[in-house]
């Protein structure tokens, strides 16, 4: 059978998961306005905390099926991605519902939408890397700034930037809980078959490391709504997901 | 509701449709391997035929309810597309099913799928254009050249040339019927919903104009077996798009 | 010898000229700041009239050297440009200067810059085109409206649109005279050569066809003062450049 | 005055030097044909023994006077560089002349053109990255594979790949001496100046990091004659460039 773009598998656009995922971050904390982020927020999810982030990463992901493809095609194995994420719970369970996240290669797209998250298809994500080796860079350190923006056609739909202020530990950063999502596959005509179902992404070996902590600031979507930072933090991470659970009754 | 990259709307990935088409194509009709194009093209497509199409295009397209793009986001009203068609059947209809389609554009790659093309996304497709005005290039006429490709990471997974000899008209372009697709979007976990739908497109409004007819070479994916040009042409087309009619009893 | 990126020839990344051009122009003429637009255009060049163009095209170029890569390499010979121009005099003899000139490929970027252009690359140029075949599109017309944006990293530096009212004549469009430029190739050490030279581009074969007037409006850099859009223009145009003449005494 | 995209300044496409460098390099050493590499290397720069570098590499690089665009314009501190170097010599002076080295943003393409290095612009150029906190993925250790590749239009013009066997020290990696460059801005016209001039880039504050060493294999432009690979390497490198120095007597 022919590899569909969606089936995954090894002349398909995402290969077989679980997948693995190394990233480096630049996060703004912020509120939005919680009438705003109700409309963003897909039922069955409730937002009760206008609290949100924003962030912009590069990411190091591999499928657990096809880790060699770091050497063998590291153009599938490495993207940008910018997001914006709203706390929510369900059925009492706190979490996270990233109303939209933009990536910059096809797989990350694909494979994103099919687990559940709203995807889009950046032009372009920058942000900042301090290399230890450049003569005219220092190492991070108390008041080193970071910034990174992300481009879509004639739009800047997120920039940010982060001024550090102090090392700080993986608990220092704000925990949301759950990442929620919603898989859909719309008709496109009569009779057709579709999918409409909230889930919650199946995420394992979580960790966190090289946390430094400050201040933000952020031009995003207007969707939000008036956006008041919180506060921001650099860091990497580390994660695993193996897919996504249905929290359809 | 928030707008989901896959439900039509206006922050979505994708307008809500119909799309109209109008396209400017280098095709080269060949035969491929029969047994080859059958591993190719799923069931209950059939092939009974080794006849397929390799093209390049460039592709202007609006949604009936947004044509006011063209000229406020032109950057969503354009893109290429490189793809390769096989002829087969369904039920006794003959049409033609694309086991792959590449294209430069988010909001194509996404509507497509819905649509049930199997469509991919290219880093870049580039074909042969003729400037009337250019003093260093003289208008199409016996003898023509043109060239196109579709380059993906490492690979060129197409590459296409048509030398044209004579103008023609859209009957002497080969007929395949109707156009038959595969809406998929499979399980990432237990519990899940999903779709695998054989569909064909629902197309109208079709019109085809400046036919030049010639010969034609092309190198593609190797899964299509050994390829035997038979001819090429240039042509402009237009259609449009509605959805695609679920095949499924 | 080996091929320098601007020595022209095979292995370079440009072809030996004259160079052949055919281009589609969306086009809005408009006022800026006398003062602003005498601090972007170099001596020897006078500014007295704050009369300037800004545009978006799509530009089909061959070297006459090497017409056939529109078949073999057609990605050397399509690419966006976007520029903005200033009407200034040399000697008494009437022109134009483009402070600026974003484009789309590193052959364009390279000779223009020979040529005395100062040209810079842009990530992306969007621009409105009208295919005769789309169902959904409307041949031009009065109140037929046109736009374009060129976006470099996170800014915009030129975006426009224009609505034409009329067919017109190439009369119709404002003349500027001569084109001039810079080349210059400074140090960046002691005892290195350098260039520094005004020049008059060596235009020929010019021909104007398909024009519409109208009126427009306008987006750019700050640099141009406050702007003030005379008329809008869409045109079809072809020229022949076969290099630069010095304007140094 | 205006800014020329050659003349360095705020708002050129090129800052004013010095320029840092931090870089990650993938390196394949290799023996390329004599005779072919003489064609490859311009007078008066010597070739006398066909050793040459293959590499693919992510460099961090600010200029001395905007080392904060790290965080306001990452995008103007971030590119890839592909490129051959051929050992050489000039005044019985050991060195290293690039004929080619490609790159992925416009200002370092036209900063090395200026420095003196034969710069072209890549489509695109992967390599492989590890992420320390990826689930997936080991820390470096031997048997490590590593690979790069640069594309450009439809073609291919450099593939590498490393197999890491054991740690080593900056002392492991071959050394070639001085880098060479060839600065050249050649007429248009009659009565143009024009500049062609070997150099010697000035280079300061090299340090070299995390080097591990193995075997490797590459594929890269034909005119470097058959190659024969020696080893392959994987390190990070940190250097000051401030200009080129003349060799014209």
């Amino acid at each position: 059978m022919p590899d569909h773009p969606l089936v995954p598998g090894s002349t398909s656009a995402i290969e077989k998961g679980p997948w693995h995922y190394g990233a480096d971050y630049i996060t703004v904390y912020f509120r939005g306005e919680l009438e705003a982020l109700r409309r963003l927020v897909p039922a069955p999810f409730v937002v009760d905390d206008p609290l949100c982030m924003a962030y912009v990463c590069e990411i190091v992901s591999v499928a657990d099926s096809a880790a060699d493809m770091v050497a063998t095609r590291p153009d599938r194995t490495i993207y940008q991605e910018a997001a914006v994420g709203v706390k929510c719970g369900f059925n009492g369970k706190a979490g996270i519902f990233f109303p939209v996240m933009w990536v910059t290669t096809e797989w990350s797209l694909l494979r994103g939408i099919l687990n559940g998250y709203q995807k889009r298809l950046a032009d372009r994500i920058s942000m900042t890397k301090l290399h230890p080796l450049n003569p005219g860079l220092k190492a991070i350190s108390p008041g080193a700034r970071f910034g990174g923006f992300c481009v879509k056609g004639p739009e800047q739909p997120l920039s940010l930037d982060v001024t550090v202020e102090r090392a700080g530990a993986p608990s220092d950063l704000p925990a949301f809980g759950a990442t929620f999502g919603m898989r859909r596959f719309p008709k496109t005509g009569e009779g057709q078959e579709s999918v409409d179902e909230p889930v919650e992404i199946t995420k394992s070996n979580s960790r966190v490391s090289d946390v430094w902590i400050g201040n933000g600031s952020l031009r995003t979507t207007p969707e939000v709504g008036k956006t008041q930072p919180l506060s921001g933090a650099v860091y990497r991470s580390g994660f695993t997901i193996s897919g996504s659970k249905s929290l359809k009754e």
